[in-house]
C-alpha cells in the first residue's frame, strides 16, 4: 500500500524535462517537487488535437479524455467535430474541464463519406492545422484520439520536441504494438505489423511535431487516403530518419494506448404516454446527449420496475 | 474558448458537497476556490473497488482509471485482481499514481469458471468487502470496474452516503441508461431494461454503500450468480426503497457511463532470429505487460520496415 497525500499528488501537475526522468517511476515526484515554485510560462504549450463526432459513446469519451488532460499544465486542447456548426451541447462539456480549448466544427467532405474506406478525422485534423498556422507561432502538435489512453508522463516526453519526437503506441494492429526501431539512439526502421511501403508507417498517435518546424513547411497537409495520413503528412513535412526524436525511454516503453471503445446506435425507447416523473428530465437528457431518444411507436418497450413487477410506460 | 490557469484547475481537486453544486457547471470553480484552505481529514473517505483480471488491455485501463482517481482526494483504491497471487507489474503500475491503495489477489473459484454465465468479479468484489469488514470503521463504498467512465463531480454526490445512494449508468442495456425513477424525491420504481424480478434493477456503478451501514449487517454479501449481484447484495443490506438517497440531480445526469473497450487476444509475433536493438527491450515489456509475446515458430510474421521496404525479423 502506498501512501501519498493530496499535497504530493498536486506535485505531479508540475512538469519535468524526459531526460531528467529515470526508469524508476517512484523518482517522479522527487524531481517534480523540486520544481513546486517554478513558473509555467517558460514550459511550450502542448496543442493537443482531438477529431471527434457524434455518437451514443461521445460525452463519456470526451469526459474521460478532458480528465485526463486536466492533469497537464500548458496545454490547449483543439476539439474538432464532425458536424457541420459547433454543438452547444459538447461546447458546454468543454468547459467543465477548465482546460484552454478551442471548439471547431469541421464536417468531412460528402464525398469522402462515399469511400470505401472512409478517411475519418482527416477534415478535422485539417481543420486543426489551418487554425494552427493562422494562429500559433510555438509548441508542440499532437494528435490525440478520443478514444486513446495516454499516460500523463507521454506529455512531458513530447512537450520539448524539436522537430518531430517517436514513439511506441500499444494496442494496435497485429503486433499490439507499432514504434520505431533503433540502434545506439539512432532510428533503423519501424516495426508495424501493416507496413504498405509506407515510409513512416506509424500510427497517428505515435508522434508529435514542433510548431515552428511545422509552419517551416507552409505546404504540409495530411491526405484524404484512410491509412496514409500519417505517412503522407510526415513525408510533406519534409522529415528524414535522422531527424526523429525518439521518446518512451527509447522506445521501448508504451506511454499511449490506442484503445477503442465498444459502439453501439443509440437506443430508441418506446413510451406510449407522457411521464410525469424524474424519467421526463433523464429522457430529456439521453436525447440531448445523443444517447437515446423516446418513440411512442417504436424501439425498446419502456418498463418501470418497482419490487420486481414491471409496467411498461 | 475557456481559460483557466494551473491554479484554477489545481482547485478542482477541493471537494464540495453535491448540495452546494448548481446546475451550471462554471460555478464548480466558484465554489471549490472558497475551500481552497480547507482540510481534507474530515472527508469520509470514498473506498473505490475495482475488480480487475488479466488481459491485454489491463494495464492500458487501469492506467486511464487511476489517472481519473488522482483528481479525487480522499480516496482509497482497492484493486481486487482475478489471479492466485498479486503481481509484481500491477503493483508497480499501481504505485505510480500516488494514491493509497490495497492490491488483493481474489481468483475466482475455479467451479464457476465453468459456469454458462461465469459470474466475473464476484470473488473480487468480496475479497474487498472482506478487507473492508476487517479493517475499515466509515466511509463509503463504491464499485467501479476498470473500463468504466467516471466523471469527477460523482465524488462529490456520493462522498457524503448516509445508506446506500443510487444515480443513472450511462451507455447500459436497451435504453442506454438504467436508473431510479423519482416522484416528489422518492424512488418510484427503476428503468432497467433488464428487469429480471430483481427488486432492484440496477447496475453495479450504479450505487455507494455507508461502511457504518454495511457493517450494521455483518452477513450482507454477494452471490455468485451472474445478472443478480447487485440485486442480492442490496437485499442482503436490508434496504428499503425509502431508505434510497438519490444523486445525480434527483437521479436525472449521468456521471458515470457503462463504457466498455474492445478486447483482443494478446498477439503472438514470429521471430526467428534475436533482435539486437530497441526491439529487444520493447518486446520484453509488451511481454511483462501482457500484451503479447514472440515465438520462433508461430505468430505474426514480424516485420522490420526501412524506406517502405521490409525484412523478416
Amino acid at each position: 500500500m502506498s501512501k501519498q497525500g493530496p499535497v504530493q499528488r498536486k506535485l505531479r501537475k508540475s512538469a519535468s524535462r524526459n531526460q531528467y526522468l529515470g526508469k524508476d517511476e517512484t523518482k517522479r515526484f522527487d524531481i517534480t517537487s523540486d520544481k513546486r515554485n517554478k513558473k509555467f510560462d517558460d514550459l511550450p504549450i502542448i496543442y493537443f488535437v482531438t477529431p471527434t463526432y457524434p455518437r451514443r459513446e461521445q460525452v463519456a469519451e470526451l469526459t474521460r479524455l478532458g480528465q485526463t488532460l486536466m492533469h497537464i499544465v500548458n496545454l490547449h486542447w483543439i476539439i474538432a467535430d464532425d458536424v457541420p456548426t459547433c454543438n452547444t451541447m459538447i461546447g458546454k462539456l468543454l468547459k467543465k474541464f477548465g482546460i484552454p480549448f478551442t471548439h471547431i466544427a469541421s464536417p468531412m467532405p460528402d464525398v469522402y463519406r462515399k469511400s470505401s474506406v472512409v478517411p475519418r478525422g482527416v477534415a478535422n485534423r485539417r481543420a486543426a492545422l489551418g487554425w494552427i498556422r493562422k494562429n500559433i507561432h510555438s509548441g508542440v502538435l499532437y494528435f490525440g484520439d478520443d478514444d486513446n489512453t495516454f499516460d500523463l508522463e507521454l506529455f512531458d516526453e513530447i512537450r520539448f520536441t524539436k522537430k518531430v519526437s517517436m514513439f511506441p503506441v500499444g494496442l494496435i494492429g497485429d503486433y499490439s504494438v507499432s514504434s520505431p526501431v533503433l540502434m545506439e539512439g539512432k532510428v533503423i526502421g519501424f516495426f508495424d505489423s501493416w507496413p504498405a511501403k509506407r515510409k513512416f508507417p506509424v500510427d497517428m498517435a505515435g508522434f508529435a511535431v514542433n510548431i515552428g518546424f511545422l509552419l517551416s513547411h507552409p505546404h504540409a497537409t495530411m491526405p484524404y487516403k484512410a491509412g496514409y495520413e500519417e505517412d503522407q503528412f510526415l513525408v510533406s513535412l519534409g522529415l528524414k530518419l535522422e531527424d526523429i526524436e525518439p521518446k518512451g525511454n527509447a522506445c521501448t516503453e508504451i506511454l499511449v494506448w490506442h484503445t477503442q471503445t465498444t459502439k453501439k446506435p443509440a437506443s430508441t425507447i418506446r413510451i406510449s404516454q407522457p411521464t410525469d416523473n424524474s424519467l421526463k428530465v433523464l429522457l430529456e437528457n439521453l436525447k440531448y446527449l445523443g444517447m437515446a431518444q423516446s418513440s411512442t411507436s417504436k424501439g425498446a418497450q419502456g418498463l418501470l420496475t418497482k419490487d420486481g413487477a414491471t409496467k411498461q410506460l
